[in-house]
């Protein structure tokens, strides 16, 4: 379809990481049109705007990078916290394994359960620190550990880094990148995400919190999505927005 | 195996309809070992302990009809109720629905979910009419409604019909029917048994409520068990206890 | 407020019943402006909205009626079913128990349970032989078992009579009452209603099943609303807009 | 109690942390009977067993410390991972929330949500610390995130530092403390500790996962358990049959 013109919204994993080899190497699949990979851009809205106003192929991302990429990316780029030691410790709803019938997505095996999955071995760990180098020039490997929790849809990822700066200095890079973005909602009340607040809404809420130790200055980031809409559907129709010059939000309100 | 002289206790439902149109028509199975059909008996421990006593094969009846059954069939015996009008109204746990992952036993769509299913055409209805009919000799046709609740184990049923006798005739036919019985709990300070109190234990509890109108009186009784235990295996374990000569309760509590 | 001339609209349970002996047996409270009673109309939108059109105060119903008096009053008032032998066994979500935090409404009581409460005591019960009553003409004694489901919000009600008249009969009579009625919807393709289907939505969805027995004809009518849409907040707004000669769905779609 | 000479297993958290002055600024409270503070026992049962066995008052641990502590003090001890980057992350059923119907614990409120609650201010962060201080002698400030997950029971922390060990090194640390112990299990299979697996047990079980990076090697850790038994009460029972020389797991299995 992309090569004769058509303008694609892919929410599909194939054309989300740039480097085949990576790509290869986490889905165990041959590339089949790695002539595309470059040319697509990645669909995370608030990030990489400005591409998808001309893209050909968007590749929308899922739920967990969307909840890791958006209060990283900013702070990575302004150098404010260490990319060398970031942990993403992430919670989904049930909607997140998917729509087939499975033994984990069986009411009486989720149900009253909760536990992690794929430790260190999860497709969107390459994926995150792919997307972390192209939109801030580090390289990161971060440490990311998906867990089920029993509820139908919803995310929260609790992302641990440590820091030099101030927490207002934090704050200033996310409000500078985000301040004219409609669907990132920056806490800083104190107040807490949680899913409740985003269920079943096209927004991402995002808080950090610090705190001063002997072993230097620990950041605790809390960002909160529904990861069937901002962490799927609704972040295709926002791309599908900004590249058809509509307004933003446009469909999702 | 039956017919090898081995003592089986089946949790199918086979051999629990002694009339093999029946079985036929409610199966579409051609039934293939008719013979056994008059030989098994319905292991319904409390009603049918005799008969289990000597039993070759024992049919162990699944949580439906175990839940509606053990409360009417005193009732029914000594006339206490109209039999020209019964309704159970079931509510099942979704182990209920079974161990196959299905879209019906899918976490988002049975979570949040509350709904009748089967409606008049249940399986489980001409069995309850067939055992009552066997164990005190009424011709019944009892309305039946099963419902999915998202939960996951533990069934309640409310059952529906009037009465020209007292309540306290009525506990009357239970007491002497159950006082002997280690797992039929009858509840009679006005409290009412619900899934809690039942879940993870062979225990039945049953209670009844009567009021009167200008149209005479009507009767509710609310039954609770474990659709697991004593709706499956602790039913099964009960008899094969009550047959083997043990005490009825080895193993189970 | 009404007194004032302000048009009210009471989501409150005190001008719902119109005979005050009624409501203060019910209630166990002395009713405080008995005129109103009178004046009051039941805000039932489909069925009383010839007197919405013109009300001063409209008693908004809860859930439970609603859900068990939408399918049944134009049966009633057609003389379809027996009026003698009315059974309602309806199950709503946590929500219906109310904001406050108890022992009912706590989350480790109320996840992992289900049960009947308040059997032949719930003060719905008069409220909906009263409405019936001032409906249809019929006198009745509704048996009403309400019962909580693990879920946050939705309410199915499982109604039983016996019927002298054909499926197509009482599927005619809801036609003609509902069909030009938005929000209430009649499943006659054989499906059954789901709260799935309902849940944050301002539809009630009925339909109805019939079974021909050697002691008559049953008939079951299942009906499904959100608990605090249809059964309460979205009535109030249909109430409001019919009293103010709006379209009847304006802000509810 | 004690005083008089009665041995206490005290499952408040009045004598757990050994420094007045760490309590009262963790509970705002002050304490009453610092003399205590240095007699009692911290009743950790597999790290504190010796201490336990002449012990007059036993400070039984709580479910988040247990669950943090029995997988690091070993590790700590052996100095195999980095004790000044420790990160736990916690996720607890609501019955970790209390008894009390409040807000928190409203079915409405806690079901379908997920959140983390007490960022850096949970009252038990302070005490992990001075625990693992008296067991291993390190001086940690541990980064410690609470969440609430909507199920009744159960218990997981993912656990993060970084080690200059391999895993066989960890392992070897876990099985020297603990092959001898009746309640922890170490899962070195791969698979992953999840709340179906020790949900109304009085285990606790522990796993690790390593990853070596350019910026070293990450180590996960998780480890799950009841937050009522082993959490709590089994582990109360635990110690009360080590001080009183009876078999440890006496009344437990």
């Amino acid at each position: 379809l992309a090569d004769k013109g058509v303008k694609v919204f892919d929410l599909s994993a194939d054309y989300r990481i740039n480097d085949a080899a990576i790509y290869e190497e986490a889905y165990k699949l041959k590339h089949l049109h790695k002539d595309w990979l470059t040319k697509a851009v990645y669909g995370l809205a608030e990030i990489f705007t400005d591409n998808i106003k001309s893209a050909e192929l968007v590749a929308v991302p899922g739920c967990y990078p969307t909840s890791i990429l958006i209060p990283l990316i900013p702070l990575l780029r302004a150098d404010l916290i260490d990319h060398t030691r970031l942990i993403a410790d992430s919670k989904s709803g049930v909607s997140g394994a998917g729509k087939k019938a499975t033994m984990t997505t069986h009411f009486c095996e989720a149900n009253e359960d909760f536990k992690p999955y794929g430790i260190m071995t999860h497709r969107h760990r390459p994926e995150i620190d792919n997307i972390i180098g192209r939109a801030s020039g580090k390289r990161t490997h971060i440490c990311f550990t998906p867990h089920l929790v029993p509820m139908n849809r919803g995310m929260i990822s609790t992302i641990y880094s440590t820091t030099k700066a101030s927490k207002a200095e934090l704050l200033a890079a996310w409000h500078k990148a985000y301040d004219d973005k409609p669907f990132v909602r920056i806490r800083e009340d104190g107040s807490i995400p949680s899913v409740k607040y985003v269920a079943n809404t096209p927004y991402v809420d995002i808080a950090l919190y610090t705190e001063e130790t002997e072993y230097g200055t620990q950041v605790i980031i809390v960002s909160a999505l529904d990861n069937l809409l901002k962490g799927a559907s609704s972040q295709a129709m926002q791309c599908f927005n900004i590249r058809m010059g509509f307004d933003e939000g446009a469909g999702l309100r």
